[in-house]
């Protein structure tokens, strides 16, 4: 009784029905494979049936990735009541549509740690209720909010926060608001990071120096970007409904670096 | 141009309308006051009118308390894929109310990190709606439930989670679920984190070891318990429409300690 019995570490603890054609790794070896967008979809989909609401992944997805944000910002080095007046700078780019959505939630989130948050939203006739809804509490961070890229900073930023981009429709990338704004984001010198990125077979029209990735990866074409992953709180027996057999990556963090297999 | 002028550190940044009673300060040295109940109160009604639901704050908790009780369970030494054998187990004591509710989305977010979580909650005829909801999206992550003290382990568990009392119902306390609960908690000799706990004039029913306020603190009256404060991303103007002067005291963090200034 007093011999413990090693078991092996099963590496390959995820496996997927549909794969999306690439593999990722996390730091101590796990497997994490990527999936087609549209079992990601389905994978949401079932989560809200069981009451993982759109609303709550907004504000797991904020919390996350702005914890992501601060780290990169410099985490506990840049913000310090010492250094109060020199106080990070951070561009979030977002498009009228969920993913525009999780970014203002970050925002909010980033502002209400004393970080200077300037949303980019252009002005639409019609625009997703969870977008209105975002943009109504993030007005409560007395942050700014402008609607045209010449609003945007000459100089470089601390970070950009790119959310352009949208699963459904891929042709929102060639509009005239999407491309001033990529461009705008390529010539200042600002690091980009991407949360829930649009993956298709083009290139990034931003180049992401990091892309944030929620529950389980899209196959992201081959690029310099640095993949990482955020739980967004889906339990295991979620997973399962959609086919999907899944151990937690994720040790006690809730964003992981992924490296390409 | 080039002398940098040195403005000297405010720590009294957060001014409160009606004083808890008792005053914290930061890592750094920031002060945080007390809030009487009913402040905080008034607090959580204006961020939900600004969009703040009960549901996002329930998420942005779960996320929160768990990262915490993962660092006390022993974070990255405990969890990794090397000792998923010797998984740390957590009781998560619960009552029919938002408390409770907002102690079973941590107790989701911990078993989705392979944490061993088992969720006591009486069996109630009259369930909050949040309750119920929470109890169907953790049945997902495949984990414990019992609804009476019989059912609960006889040995040490590694942490203990109370969320039994409840503010708008001091009485809570004296029932025998509740009573037969703390004394199951008090006896096991595991540690207790106590989440958002009623605070009155008695002593805590529960002797917790640490206990975590939401947003602002209430004033705890003494005892050995050490105090914590998560960021559940209520934005400055929303502090500031119940008289609340705010400046964020987390810093990078969303869970910082407090301590008795």
């Amino acid at each position: 009784e007093n011999i413990l019995e090693v078991k092996p570490v099963i590496y390959r603890q995820i496996t997927v029905p549909e794969h999306g054609g690439k593999e990722y790794c996390t730091d101590s070896g796990l497997v994490v494979p990527s999936v087609p967008y549209e079992l990601h979809k389905r994978l949401l989909e079932a989560a809200e049936r069981w009451g993982l609401s759109l609303e709550r992944r907004l504000e797991t997805i904020g919390v996350c990735s702005s914890q992501m944000a601060l780290t990169l910002l410099g985490g506990p080095n840049r913000l310090t009541p010492k250094n109060v007046h020199q106080r990070p700078t951070v561009v979030l780019l977002c498009g009228p549509h969920i993913q525009g959505a999780q970014g203002i939630s970050c925002g909010r989130h980033l502002a209400n740690h004393e970080v200077e948050v300037i949303l980019f939203l252009p002005n639409f006739v019609k625009m997703q209720e969870s977008v209105t809804s975002e943009v109504h509490l993030y007005s409560r961070t007395n942050s700014k909010q402008v609607a045209g890229v010449k609003d945007l900073p000459t100089s470089p930023v601390d970070l950009v926060i790119n959310c352009m981009g949208c699963h459904e429709n891929p042709t929102l990338r060639e509009q005239t608001w999407y491309q001033s704004a990529a461009n705008w984001a390529n010539q200042n010198r600002a690091p980009v990071l991407s949360i829930d990125p649009a993956v298709s077979g083009e290139h990034q029209t931003v180049e992401a120096k990091w892309t944030l990735f929620l529950g389980l990866p899209l196959p992201l074409s081959e690029t310099e970007s640095r993949v990482y992953l955020c739980d967004i709180g889906i339990p295991k027996l979620v997973f399962q409904e959609v086919g999907i057999s899944y151990h937690s990556p994720f040790g006690c963090k809730f964003v992981i670096p992924l490296h390409t297999a």
